[in-house]
């Protein structure tokens, strides 16, 4: 039979970078393009004796269905580090547990936007978030991330000409893919805005305790005085990601929407890893983990930036990340971006094209997305080095 | 700040049985409400073995990022054992691993609907298929229920006079809430209608291992000869419910569409769960296991049945399932639904109102829901003779 898909789906394709993914199996082959965790980051041994545990003594809690609201004592903890490490949850404020940020992401757009309603993101973008809007049937705009953040007059003037907008979303620390972070005058300034034009703002802080160099800065949930900031974070990135755990934070009214929503999609999140999650925080020093894993990014960070000063030609150009897991390269105009990224790919170095986080899918870009987390110290250097001596020969 | 939700988010409640589950946690109560399956039917001692045994030898694969299909070992089993248990899955099918059968079931009505576009279901119907329905903006039209499956009289008119219709779901084999099974005539019959109206089928068959009774009946997968049937299936009755794994089973293209549909909504599975099936599968006896679950549920429900034979007036009906986690009791026209379940509940016995598994939310119900998987045999004896009392005090 020819099938026929619903509108919003019709024209969706997988993520590329999902896609390149499953090519990584050649040997040989370099990979900046994951958004991957380092593996040495996932703390083995405590999860296997927990986990071990866990199996003789709550089997059946963590075998049997569980409320979709998430395990109660992992919400408690999650409410707690927020507040710890900052200040953010007030008694307006409820904490729902989600299957990995992505779903935080894709829920929020699912009870706030009808088809053909705008979301406002920072161009470029979390790929996996503008498919979910695109998903759901959400009109993206993209508003220009400048290196302190989204071009604010720009996003005014996005919110007069799009009345139907019902979210603006954010990553302003570490952003992904540019690996900048926002300044808190330009967190503000977002926040004066929503609060004028009456929206929600969706804050995506999945690398937030990952910063290696520079000072905190406050969180735009920190400004919420009116209840309009959903907060996403997630478990991947200091834990493990493929036991997909995630959380959102966000005024009650809007959470128990979401729990509805989530209900209906998987109704709850493995409750085996909630437990263990909730498990290692109470049993283990999560501080002392996470400060391991900002030490191994700081010495992977920093070793790509010292790559690069020393490889690549001064007509590259690219951020000097103070956390998360990315940096982003822009080449000179003389050079095609896809010539570029099938190059590489033919000498097995895989980088994202910037085409593939633009808010406009037909938009061009001369930017490439680097990851620094999953590459060895080894690969790192090789792979900089190729893609230096690439740049030379193409320009 | 006031919240303005999307359309087809903005009427849902929270699914009625996840909210009775909440309030099971009273001293003495007896329930008869949930949809668990029985715990002692989860292989623990197995399921531990391996699982520290995944922790110990492939930690790092089983906490990484994976791909959205999901782990390659296990679609090859679940294929095979599909193939081997119901002769169902060809060469133009695929399979992808879902989040639970619940995220197979929305996820196929987000890549075939639109908004407004009516899916047509069984009356009474799974109560949490119905929400995901609702959730994306379908209108639901129920054909009523009757011994051996669908009214197809009913459901030519609906789809004569439904012409939007995208899909016609279906639980043929031990159906919840009514723990009946379809007629090999009556599945024949919808899937001649579903061909002659163009519109695809999503069978559900979460309780497909568990006969008990009766003689095995073809899915209606294994008459699909045109690529129109989604086949979505589950490790929940059969390991765990509460790691949420499913299955589904369908034609490429279909498939293809929504594996990009599920890498937006949660990336992929958890994948250390996956891996953990896989490899039950590959080193523990799943027919033993499941003859074994069989054996309980024959026991528990043929002592329900025997209870209700003993202790209900005869004025009340209810069916005798082969299979599944249900039966289904109708009560006589002098009694009061609403009432009758308020009453059972005061005296610490849980039952769901027909109402909650109506496709049409307001429309009234005589009939109630038994779960006879949870409760202890006592349970079921001790819960069974206080609703025979409480139907002889209110005749």
């Amino acid at each position: 039979m020819e099938y026929q898909f619903s509108d919003k789906m019709v024209n969706m394709k997988p993520s590329a970078i999902r896609e390149i993914f499953k090519s990584l199996g050649t040997p040989g082959a370099i990979s900046f393009a994951a958004g991957n965790p380092a593996p040495e980051s996932f703390p083995v041994s405590d999860m296997a004796r927990i986990g071990a545990d866990i199996f003789a003594n709550q089997a059946v809690q963590a075998l049997q269905y569980s409320v979709t609201e998430g395990y109660p004592r992992l919400r408690e903890q999650v409410r707690k580090r927020l507040l710890d490490k900052f200040g953010i949850g007030t008694e307006n404020d409820d904490l729902i547990i989600v299957t990995g940020g992505q779903q935080g992401i894709e829920l929020s757009c699912k009870v706030l936007c009808n088809e053909g309603d705008t979301v406002i993101a920072e161009n470029p973008s979390f790929i996996g978030a503008l498919n979910a809007f695109r998903s759901l049937g959400a009109r993206i705009q993209g508003v220009e991330l400048k290196d302190d953040g989204m071009d604010t007059e720009a996003l005014e003037k996005c919110l007069r000409e799009n009345p139907d907008t019902k979210m603006i979303y954010v990553i302003p620390t570490f952003q992904n893919p540019a690996g900048s972070t926002t300044s808190l005058q330009t967190r503000k300034e977002i926040y004066r805005l929503a609060s004028k034009y009456d929206v929600i703002i969706l804050e995506d802080n999945p690398y937030g305790e990952l910063r290696f160099a520079g000072e905190d800065i406050p969180t735009i949930k920190k400004l919420d005085t009116d209840g309009r900031v959903l907060y996403c974070g997630s478990f991947s990135k200091v834990l493990s990601a493929g036991m997909r755990i995630g959380f959102l934070l966000g005024p009650k009214e809007l959470i128990q929407k979401i729990v509805v929503a989530k209900q209906v999609e998987d109704v709850h999140t493995n409750i085996y890893f909630q437990m263990l999650c909730s498990r290692y925080m109470d049993e283990c020093d999560m501080d002392a983990h996470v400060e391991e894993i900002r030490a191994l990014y700081r010495k992977k960070c920093g070793w790509m930036l010292e790559c690069l000063d020393k490889y690549m030609p001064s007509c590259v150009k690219y951020t000097r990340p103070e956390g998360g897991l990315f940096l982003w390269c822009t080449l000179p105009e003389t050079i095609e971006l896809t010539d570029f990224v099938m190059a590489a790919k033919d000498q097995l170095v895989f980088v994202v094209p910037g085409t593939a986080f633009n808010c406009d899918e037909s938009a061009p870009s001369r930017s490439f997305r680097l990851n620094y987390s999953m590459p060895s110290m080894e690969e790192i250097e090789k792979g900089i080095r190729i893609l230096g001596e690439l740049v030379r020969t193409m320009m």
